[in-house]
């Protein structure tokens, strides 16, 4: 029996939880909140996502996933590069406007937006902006894996960050690091 | 010219960032702290792991980067399931222990381990638990993209997490949660 017979015949016995049930646990799985912005064809456009995360040091790569049934997604689909704006404990609102239903150029009339190496919005005041070039896009299920190579950087190493859990924002200060008992 | 074409222009002109200054950048990118384990043909074995985000709810579907040059990779590759056990602030020993050097047989001596329905171990008291099948794996750079079907989820809603942010772990208390001011 093959390695992929095998899978089959467990997933056929096992399957997947619901939605629900998958949003409840996701809950207590924490993330920080980014703004992910670019300027396509189409304009600029943006989204607020926590589902960002690290994949290489060398050469230096993200990853993005981007529900495909998202309004912003065909612009997405269209463009070359995007900047991963980490938001701070002070951009609540920013998060609130991306992630909602604001027509794409009420969304950069909050917060201070400047060009980006690659020509993208970047957040002024981010915690940390990774300007990055789209090299690679995976789809899966309903969402869209976009793989972005990382070619700028601009950070406030002082910032406190912005996280989202148990589906409320929190917050992680430098300052109120925990103590490690080993 | 081709998307394509403008991208590897794009790419040419613009070189990633060097793997130090990724680094740098992603220490403001404050991430949950999970242990990722299986049981594969050959034993256990489990990995500490902040590059773990949700890609969709439908069907459940989860993901993880795994260094193609770590020990434990030969070991996922040849495994069918995995359980991501995001940690509790409780957990920072799990965390240390499963990020370091120790042989595979030590790890599993530090915390409660339980067998989980795809008969993966499974920490007792982890935050929440997503016992998943690895239905895709996509190599970028160095690591291994892990794809993940979750098949049962066990969760502690009354958890605190555990973070990982400016090179130090941090807390996320449920009652800590930040005043929305929009």
């Amino acid at each position: 029996m093959t390695i992929t017979a095998i899978k089959n015949a467990v997933t056929e016995v096992l399957p997947p939880v619901t939605p629900e049930a998958y949003r409840q646990g996701m809950s207590s799985l924490a993330a920080a909140v980014n703004v992910v912005t670019t300027n396509g064809p189409e304009g600029r456009a943006g989204f607020t996502a926590t589902a960002v995360c690290s994949v290489s040091d060398n050469p230096a790569t993200l990853l993005v996933c981007l529900n495909r049934s998202a309004s912003v997604h065909q612009v997405f689909k269209n463009s070359t590069h995007l900047v991963i704006n980490t938001l701070t404990s002070q951009h609540q609102s920013i998060s609130n406007t991306f992630g909602g239903k604001a027509p794409m150029n009420e969304r950069f009339q909050i917060g201070e937006w400047v060009e980006s190496t690659t020509g993208c919005p970047r957040l002024a005041d981010a915690a940390v902006s990774f300007d990055c070039i789209i090299t690679d896009v995976k789809s899966v299920a309903t969402h869209d894996v976009l793989f972005c190579q990382v070619v700028d950087i601009t950070q406030d190493p002082e910032a406190d960050a912005l996280l989202y859990y148990q589906r409320g924002y929190h917050s992680a200060a430098i300052t109120a690091r925990v103590k490690t008992h080993n």
